[in-house]
């Protein structure tokens, strides 16, 4: 059935042109990214081989290969030795799906700004599998924010300022007053000094990559984006859709290993997205030593280091680290900062900001100027009050010390369960469960030496299919998570690890509570 | 001089690279728009021959060719027969600039959505000749629409609901109540029946062209786009920086003309940008057989319509015709419409909605789950509030009779002006003015028979030294206009037209008849 499918895949008409301004791999890839965005071809879909693609089109077998190495960097193919690539089987869990009775949850839920992709949408118009789907009773999708206690006098006070201003235009980086507020905001809370002049107003992190990626790259170039693996998918895919390619940045518990950067004569990356003040998802902060080092290979190589400071506001052990920008010069940098109210506010007001360096800011201007600015005049003023009223401020300490007793609950709920760990969850709004498949499979995990590559392969084999029954078992029972696995971009089982990221943020006490001696259930009665 | 700076230009380190997944001419049009940009290559600057650009870089002569000829399609670049390819003179005046003191203003402020372009920003970092810059007294910069009645109880209500409203998760197509207002609305005003499904809430018109573009090309491809010339230069702004050539459509004073469209085996464009309510600037409303010929030829052609709906709703003599949506299929359509509440309400709001076909809907879609909505749901829910208190409705009823009788007051002041054409302001916030050398060269431009090219050549040096310097005059006794000539896309002296362009709409009675007291002055200063 699926050898049907693959001959007959090389029928459909693919035009690739040589006059195109684009290169034929390019092409190639664009167009077998649509064949699975339109749904022609689904997950698990076994491609046909390089040389009857090569010979179909009168095209060289390094084209397709060249072509297929892209898609399986973006996550849309796997390629596996001695049997045909196909479309990546857990594609459907990578791009976003409504947090919808028939499915498990995604990581669609972001760590970064603007309206959220996680919204209850038609999702795309592929078959669903959706016959004797659960209802989903608690919905753990990571990473949305507690929006309760944000209506308060203070917020109502700052729309209805904005709503008595006519509006007027305003500069393309936004409007200033909301920019001092921005400043003064990061001096206090980041450590970062800045004037208010390096700051444009954004709809939000991704929408500041957005418009970064397009300052830089402009759509001709197809620069290749370092990205942390395991990382935020959200980001990834801005990165893919503005036609760039992705490189993959090892990553351990405390963050990007700066030892294993590219160092020339390797491909080394024109910019890469970093999370030093909380890595996405396994919560480390990066060390001094390591930010150091990535800075000054970032400088020595020329690499734009895009900052991704999503949630480093919500911290509930020790203090964080000052941005990396705080180490950086304010003005001829290599670092620049994408800020999101999306955790301190809500997603769903789409507000932000980037911090930048002269050179790359003004860059970015010229395109705000080409494009336009997203974000309305009357929310700028709004926000600009909010924060003159000092209520960001109040409303993130009393959201911390509320997402702090939450944590609490949840730790205090999974104790004592056997078979997973639990990252340290310093700060954030979701949690990290791995599974382990035994203990012999943890010791094949820490000692990747000669020899071991066997004994790994099974290892993650075995942990991959617990991680497949435990999001099963947790659907079954109501409870919308994410598999661990999807934030690894490539789908290379030997570096991705196996659980579930579930967020707690948004659940009140009672909720919380009935929601984790559920998940403890599931993962009791999975692990005999 | 100018020779000296050709040759330094040389000596810059452009870097081509055959790897990059954009082809050479690209690369090649990338690196120079950027000198540009970055004021490296100012306006009116000699550029090296292509024979030498090809030597230096060690490419071929038509790679060269080929990257100016996309340059001078997009304004940056002007070739003259028998001497050197020149930065367009006239490339500030197409930029946008603030409507400083220093400057004489342009055609930046928008038929269309989204923060104005036109905002008083540190201008680029180019030199500013600026020394003896007079103050600008009244500001005709053209399209802003008045706010001043804009604040009313049901506008503050709108905005009191919305902020009342604890943030909630949205479909990427955006609020379903304010998407079910807007097709309420145009069903009302402009013939179009559609469902709510059919619309995608949007940023403004630029934010839903650029939307549109990602999902109809990505960023591999570089399309063809065509365009009106004379025509709106903010959204072929849009076009080019997404990686998109422009090829230029004919337009007379009722609009396009259908009958010069490119046909095969002539380059048909991938999509056109039309505005058949309204042409930009000219005025017209695209005759019936004309909008019937267009949709023929795009469905012969498969090319996507792009309908510029950008201030229908403002029409003072007669009845709009409907929207061209309103003849296409629902469903299987090849119309797209840009809507924008940026003439209506004010481009400031920066909100606006896009509608298309199931099929292009869908790709629209899936680009903004990748890059994220930028439009808060806090102006969501006000928009939708507005709409269904019937206030727009209102509001844009109450905006059309003061800018009706604004349109008067600029008919009555230019009465009896000699050597120039007002023309027929049936609707908008601007008004175009064009200066006629004399009777022969009216003559010659109505007859571009054989023979009458040379005629017709020195006619248009005529009519554009006229402008140069019926503008000069303008900004010396402190009024801000636009030329004419920035709306045509290429530097043709043969098709450009000659005068200024005005806003009327945005200044109340008593600035208005000073305005047009001191622009007459100047007009018949400048005839005698």
């Amino acid at each position: 059935m699926e050898s049907m499918r693959a001959a007959q895949l090389l029928e459909l008409p693919i035009e690739l042109r040589s006059d195109r301004g684009s290169s034929l791999p390019s092409q190639l890839a664009a167009a077998v990214r649509e064949l699975i965005d339109t749904g022609v071809l689904a997950a698990g879909d076994a491609l046909p081989s390089t040389r009857a693609w090569a010979r179909q089109l009168s095209i060289s077998r390094g084209t397709v290969v060249t072509a297929f190495e892209q898609l399986g960097a973006e996550g849309y193919l796997e390629a596996r030795r001695g049997s045909a690539t196909r479309v990546n089987p857990r594609l459907a869990a990578m791009h976003p799906r409504p947090p919808s009775p028939a499915h498990v949850s995604t990581p669609q839920a972001a760590p970064l700004g603007s309206v959220s992709a996680s919204a209850p949408t038609p999702a795309r118009r592929r078959p669903q599998t959706a016959p004797r789907a659960p209802r989903v009773i608690h919905d753990l999708t990571p990473d949305r924010p507690s929006t309760e206690h944000l209506v308060t006098p203070a917020w109502r006070a700052a729309w209805r300022t904005a709503a008595e201003t006519v509006p007027a235009a305003l500069p393309p980086a936004g409007l200033p007053a909301l920019r001092e507020q921005i400043v003064e905001h990061l001096r206090r809370m980041r450590g970062v000094r800045r004037d208010a002049d390096a700051v444009i107003v954004t709809a939000g992190a991704r929408e500041g990559l957005a418009l970064l990626m397009l300052a830089l790259f402009g759509t001709a170039a197809a620069p290749a984006i370092g990205v942390e693996s395991p990382g935020y998918p959200s980001l990834r895919r801005v990165v893919t859709r503005l036609g760039a390619r992705l490189q993959q940045l090892q990553v351990d518990t405390s963050g990007l290993l700066t030892d294993r950067l590219p160092q020339p004569p390797e491909t080394v990356p024109d910019a890469v997205i970093v999370t030093p003040s909380h890595q996405y998802p396994l919560g480390g902060s990066l060390p001094a030593d390591r930010r150091r080092e990535l800075l000054e290979w970032a400088r020595r190589n020329e690499v734009v280091i895009i900052e991704d400071d999503y949630d480093s506001e919500l911290r509930y052990v020790g203090q964080p680290l000052p941005a990396l920008a705080a180490l950086d010069d304010p003005h001829d940098g290599v670092v620049v900062t994408l800020g999101t109210y999306s955790k301190t506010v809500a997603p769903e007001v789409a507000t932000g900001f980037v911090i930048a360096g002269d050179r790359l800011r003004e860059r970015m201007l010229q395109v705000r100027r080409d494009l336009g600015s997203p974000v309305s005049a009357v929310t700028q003023i709004a926000f600009a009050e909010y924060l003159a009223s000092g209520e960001l401020r109040r409303h993130t300490a009393r959201m911390r010390r509320i997402y702090r007793q939450r944590r609490s609950r949840v730790l205090t709920r999974l104790q004592g369960v056997r078979g997973i760990t639990v990252f340290p969850m310093d700060g954030g709004l979701h949690a990290v469960i791995e599974v382990m498949h035994d203990s012999k499979q943890a010791e094949a995990m820490r000692t990747p030496a000669a020899g071991a590559g066997r004994a790994q392969g099974d290892a993650s084999r075995a942990s991959r299919e617990r991680e497949t029954g435990l999001v099963r078992r947790c659907t079954a029972a109501g409870l919308a998570v994410s598999p661990l696995s999807t934030y690894w971009s490539s789908g290379d089982d030997g570096e991705s690890r196996h659980g579930i990221v579930i967020g707690y943020g948004h659940l009140d006490d009672q909720e919380l509570d009935a929601a984790m001696l559920a998940l403890a259930r599931v993962l009791i009665e999975e692990s005999v």
